[in-house]
């Protein structure tokens, strides 16, 4: 069985996002700038924020928090967001989720130009995905594509049965496996929780994409030898034992798959450290396009 | 077997709308509006616009036809696309495909704004419907899903199989029917050009969906008892006996198969008519919207 060590593909996409970025300051030209607004103090949300605010200063990019306070207006917040739709310094920004139950998540998430959309969470993107058109895909999605290319996993023709429809990962990851182009042309079966019998598909796969969220639902029984497992679930589980008072763990039953599967992404360090690769890859893509429409 | 008599379906669908719009004018109100874009003289084209018109007159709708020569730039059209934009006596309008080659299709289709896109063929339409926001759903799958509901056709948990992957079908589809809510919550499997052993799939298929164009591709050895079929294939076979000089058909051996499904569509007369019905339907919709943002 082969790693596809998100971890490591992670650090070397940094490393010649950094190497472009040394090139564009060589050149006198402004440097990528990310922005990222937070809502109140969800520890989770801190903590991820805090890390692509870091990885932003670590490959040479600018980058700008704007943490408000849980009490913020909706009116308020739609202020900032219009704000930084209008700021040219910016390329990209996230607004990062879950926000506070008294603001609209939709109607923030809609306010956000889809040229600085680098989630790729605006139904502009999302459908220029879909459509096979230039856009910002969702980090998450983009990281499999990307670790898939670069493992040199074999896709076109392969039957891949993705577990869950969210509009995450599971909707744009079962259409872009589909569509024309390296790690596409998959015959792809996406299942949910209204799926009959849940086990009897896996059971067919060439590839699983797992994104149900549920620790060890798929286990060594369900799939066919060779079978490759890109797991998406990401499960805090509580553990005393642990300095932090919980472990990680994924979807797959990592031990029992390891000796049938082909390639295997653990968790954590394989699809989890990808997704951040990807949103820096994204604000880079946005540079370079508001650049290249200035020209 | 049941027939999903897409004919009889779509002249409900045309009364229901009719009724609609004989209630808008007792009210003294603007009636629904439809312009249509024609460039060149294609023969189908001209035959699909028609058709349009003629439905839009039947039902009490106004309708405008926009006939360009085949040699119209295509700055004339983007020109023309925007006076329909900004006119608010148009409620809706399509660009008739193909369009001639030396015009960018798609750039003329980014053009038409949103709001006024009642082919919902724009990104932005199409990411609203991938997820699951109000939008409007291309006319053959919004047609399919709505033969699925008046004939009660179960689809949660089934197994649907859909052949093709085009934009204005096979995707559109496959994401409809896997969505939550009526006539959804399918479990899907997209098949295409590069799926290997592409009879092996319909065989597991409860419902099958076939936009291939391939006439007489679907046979009865490659569907399991009691399947539905929806044949979105509609290909011209040239026949001397025949007036027009050719014949249409599907992609579906429907002698062969109607032994053995439970529920099918014939064509002609099955998605074909639909596909109109649906237009009118957006188009209405697309009134209602405006008026309500007038309000």
């Amino acid at each position: 069985m082969i790693l596809l060590d998100g971890k490591k593909v992670s650090n070397q996409i940094k490393d010649e996002i950094a190497q472009e970025v040394a090139t564009i300051k060589e050149r006198g030209e402004k440097v990528p700038h990310l922005a990222a607004v937070l809502v109140g103090n969800d520890g989770a949300s801190l903590t991820y924020v805090g890390s692509k605010v870091r990885s932003c200063k670590k490959i040479g990019f600018d980058s700008t928090l704007i943490h408000l306070p849980e009490e913020t207006t909706e009116a308020t917040l739609l202020k900032q967001v219009e704000d930084l739709n209008n700021n040219p310094e910016i390329d990209g920004y996230i607004v990062q989720l879950p926000l506070p139950k008294h603001i609209d998540e939709q109607k923030v998430l809609l306010a956000v130009h889809p040229d600085k959309d680098v989630d790729g969470f605006h139904p502009t993107n999302f459908g220029r995905m879909a459509l096979d058109m230039e856009s910002f895909i969702p980090a998450t999605p983009f990281g499999i594509m990307e670790l898939l290319k670069r493992y040199k996993v074999e896709t076109s023709g392969k039957h891949t049965v993705v577990i869950g429809r969210s509009h995450i990962v599971g909707r744009p990851i079962s259409i872009l496996m589909s569509q024309k182009g390296e790690a596409g042309n998959a015959t792809v079966t996406l299942t949910h929780s209204r799926t009959k019998d849940i086990k009897a598909l896996p059971l067919q796969a060439d590839i699983i994409v797992s994104a149900l969220g549920v620790p060890g639902f798929l286990t060594a029984d369900m799939v066919k030898k060779d079978v490759v497992v890109i797991d998406v679930g990401i499960t805090r589980v509580p553990d005393e034992t642990k300095e932090k008072g919980y472990y990680i763990t994924g979807d797959v039953d990592f031990e029992g798959l390891s000796e049938k599967a082909s390639f295997m992404t653990p968790v954590p360090g394989g699809v989890g450290p990808m997704t951040i690769a990807m949103l820096l890859k994204n604000t880079l893509l946005a540079r370079a396009r508001h650049q290249g429409k200035q020209d």
